[in-house]
């Protein structure tokens, strides 16, 4: 039975930057030296960071990449580095890992399986490998996989267990959605009893526009022990002592599961120390932990990435405004996040205190600028065309305040955060360069009932620590309102956000059509109207900006839906909604 | 050697309206049987619309255009019928056609090649057919393709050909771009050389979100003679009689080119009439002709599919806001058309003149609102923070005016039109929620220099039609200013558009590197600049409206580049460039 040393390098890497992503390599694989490992693992396509998109069609960064490769290889001593990079050959763009020894690129994997379902469209840029990898190390087998290999069943993933692979090496970018740490748990042990073979899995961290990734590297042995498991979203590196398993030699000829198989013997590597590493297991996450330590990271990275260091949002002295406020702290600092409250005439004492109570708790850098001098300036400008009435005027409030918000953003060189919950951008409850402006949108995948428990979760964190709660508890409890009226409460145009939330769940998340959520009990009516609601506003979303992917299904490149659509999903109705253009457009 | 005469039913579908295409579906085949028609056929998803995006994935969807379709057969008489489907199997979703004859669905045929490239995701919603239809219609034999099956080589097109096909139907959802027809008749010419069959190609009319459909429908016959070719733009019932070249029949055993062959033979069809049909060949357009209707009718198509009127643009007195006026009336009509001019300190009386006499000449309507009112309340409210300076002062105008536009949208319902090209667009030239505040661009695909072009050929057009010039001559001859400062002009912050227009064209449509372009004779310090400024404004681009794809790729779902990227095209340069953020952001 062979013994190997391995180390998952989970780190966060930056799309485009390959001299920083390269720098990473090289730090973390003299780390892993240190460590005492024999293989070292980074993440999927860690030259160029992960996902490109568009980019894989560009010369100049695939030449630039392979340089990089050829430099690391060059540089690479007895510790054997598996690293990710962009290939490109006849066939057309590869998805690739190298692995780099002794100076040399000694075996290249090409991923077999090219998701393009979801937020993936990999089929658009790369060609599938049709090749194992099986590669000598130290006297074991190793087989290389990336990601979604993982997740198909057959391909090369099984042909390397049918062939002899002891150890399985998966890279990925597997970009967190709820719950998905289950998931991924489940499918390694399941690929690890099918094979008979240990996997190594190491994840990337960090954010990289929408998507947000939570590491959860983690070692399973064939039985479903799980040797190790890292923390989720921080970069680590997981060092695991593993004792392989022997299974017999595959076939000689060269072929398993209709794949042919490159068999690569390295050369000397790093003798296993003697010293055993402790084993790690990181404490599994609630379930409000995962979700706000995913929005923390996707922010945290989406501002640092952009060059920018410091925030600004409006803060109403509702919910949804107070929780953006408290991620952005926790992501930023407080000395990072500049607060304004921008009241018009219909908004209530109560907001204000509340918005300035909370930039007091948390030490943000806070304003107040009164909206309406500017609001009176339009009506005035727009009487001798006859006026705003209705929603026209509670847009415009909405409007000047992000007109204020952009200045300030402007001016002091600040990200403008946006505060719209999911239940909002689904049902088009906001308006367009209103309250939408901004460049970053931490909570547009929450919907409103996950608010408020992220809003309890993080006060009772902070009285857990022994901290004061970071949300005033009048700001959880209050009725929501947009208060762009006298009197105004979303429940006056929304139905209840329990009910509301559970029906764009099984909409928007799960295409659960109005037959069957009116077979579950929904209220028709209701039903009909929130599913005319999110149609119609797929205009508002096209112009939204992006926020960090919680959900199974963000709106976005997850759902791509026309704007030019007539189909209404009921029984009867066909063409648009009575209401063309819902509330607050 | 069999005639047949077939019709080819050019005509202009809406996404997810099932009845109404139904409908036209019905009419249409009606007119092609008063026509004497053998065979009639639909563009690619008929029923559905194109492309419907993930609507793909709704049962309801599906199961109600599956019963339109049963509907249509049992309907069907002695005309075949080609139409468009969403089908599902055990294998996934279908782009599927079917052939109703007598009362039956007597073959279905499902798209072999899926596009996944440019505008294209259909490997994220259909599995691939892999069998080819022959019918007998009349003693002729027919085969069935779907657009992508005609532009790949190989597939069930030649299978088919080398089954024995004399017809071959090609239906197809194919969108416009420039100089597109070209391409397209190539093609047909060499597939009908290929196979030795007669090509019948039907392509839709109309626009869809970004994409507009430009008909162009055609009969080609195996020695490469156009038989006929309809209109650009307009529906059309395309009648034309063939003489089918009398092709040996394919081998018995059902295969062609490694296909299943499903041979179906259709029972009696209308007679061959007695009265030859007189050719049809349109006339070509010119380039400019092609663009301007191609925009005209993407525009047309959007107001009226999104259940609109009306629309609403602001007039700056200047080429771009001219052009799009002048689009928006030939696709509306005067009478929908509102027209504002929004005045600032700086702006030129010279201007304002331009936009008025444009109005006039136009017969929009139209009205002025200054906006200094409301920009130096914005000052004074902003002045206790510091107040506002250059750039963050331009920006506050350009969005006090699209502040205003949105009111008077909401107000009255008209849809409200941007004005900015696509050098604008891609130099990140504009100011997010100012003047790229709107629910569709006209030319934001369209590059400033053709912006010219199209309004000098349409000045042109006017005066060959005997009518006064559409366009005030000083709008297209003046330096162009955004005037948002004293003395300001584009030519102080961008190169000459001749050299920005075709380094963008090398740049976003090409895939062309900086070292290639400076090779290329562009200066170096042009390039790098002009490179910067695409690339850091993708965050701009996220949040614009859609408008009609003219180009070989258009911003938008052509174009997918992260946000997030820090890969900068130069062979030394790394990390973000020192501007961060582009002017006017």
């Amino acid at each position: 039975m062979a013994r190997l040393r391995i180390a998952l390098a989970q780190v966060d890497l930056t799309v485009g930057d390959l001299d920083a992503n390269a720098a990473v390599v090289r730090s973390w694989t003299g780390r892993a030296a240190e460590a005492g490992a024999q293989l070292v693992a980074f993440p999927e396509m860690t030259l160029t960071g992960y996902p490109i998109e568009d980019l894989a069609f560009r010369r100049s960064l695939l030449d630039a990449n392979k340089r990089r490769l050829d430099t690391l290889a060059a540089a690479s001593g007895d510790l054997p580095v598996v690293v990710g990079y962009l290939d490109r050959d006849a066939a057309g763009a590869r998805n690739a890992v190298a692995v780099l020894h002794r100076g040399e690129v000694r075996a290249r994997y090409f991923k077999h399986y090219l998701p393009n379902y979801g937020v993936f469209d990999e089929a658009r840029y790369f060609a599938p490998g049709d090749r194992v990898v099986l590669l000598d190390v130290g006297g074991a087998t190793v087989a290389l996989a990336i990601c979604e290999d993982l997740w198909q069943d057959g391909g090369t993933v099984a042909a390397a267990g049918a062939a002899g692979a002891e150890l399985v090496v998966v890279v990925n970018g597997s970009p967190y959605e709820r719950n998905k740490d289950d998931v991924r748990g489940a499918l390694v042990k399941r690929r690890a009893a099918e094979s008979g073979a240990v996997f190594a899995y190491v994840n990337t961290t960090g954010g990289q526009d929408e998507l947000v990734f939570d590491g959860d590297s983690m070692v399973v042995a064939p039985d479903g022990t799980v040797l190790a498991r890292a923390d989720r979203y921080d970069d680590e590196l997981l060092v695991v002592d593993v004792d392989l398993p022997s299974r017999p030699a595959a076939s000689a000829d060269g072929f398993a599961g209709g794949f042919a198989v490159d068999r690569v013997t390295l050369g000397p590597v790093p003798p296993f120390p003697e010293t055993p590493v402790p084993q790690r297991i990181a404490t599994p996450l609630s379930d409000e932990a995962e979700v706000y330590g995913a929005i923390v990271a996707g922010t945290r990275d989406y501002v640092r990435k952009n060059a920018f260091t410091s925030v600004v949002l409006a803060l109403s002295g509702g919910i949804d405004s107070a929780l953006v406020a408290t991620i952005a702290v926790d992501a930023l600092g407080a000395s990072n996040v500049h607060t304004v409250a921008m009241p018009s005439a219909y908004s209530s004492q109560g907001s204000l205190d509340d918005a300035a109570e909370l930039a007091t708790r948390q030490g943000t850098r806070h304003v107040v600028v009164p909206i309406q001098p500017m609001v009176e300036a339009y009506h005035e400008a727009l009487k001798p065309l006859g006026g705003l009435s209705g929603l026209s005027a509670e847009n415009l409030q909405a409007r000047v305040r992000g007109t204020l918000l952009m200045a300030l953003s402007n001016e002091h060189g600040h990200l403008a955060l946006t505060t719209g919950n999911k239940s909002e951008v689904a049902t088009g409850f906001s308006t367009l360069y209103g309250d939408s402006a901004g460049g970053w949108a931490p909570i547009r995948d929450v919907p409103k009932s996950l608010v408020w428990a992220l809003a309890r979760w993080r006060n009772a964190e902070a009285a857990r620590r022994g901290e004061t709660p970071r949300i005033p508890e009048a700001s959880i409890t209050k009725p929501p309102s947009a208060e762009l009226a006298p009197g105004q409460l979303d429940a006056d145009r929304l139905p209840p956000y329990d009910v509301l939330d559970a029906i764009l769940d099984a909409y928007v998340e799960r295409d659960v059509d109005r037959e069957e959520l009116v077979a579950q009990g929904f209220d028709p009516a209701v039903v009909d109207r929130v599913i005319r609601l999110v149609d119609t506003a797929e205009f508002k979303r096209r112009q939204a900006p992006p926020g960090p992917k919680i959900t199974a299904r963000a709106f976005g490149r997850d759902r791509r839906l026309p704007i030019t659509n007539r189909w209404v999903d009921t029984p009867t109705a066909r063409g648009l909604p009575e209401t063309v253009r819902p509330e607050g457009s």
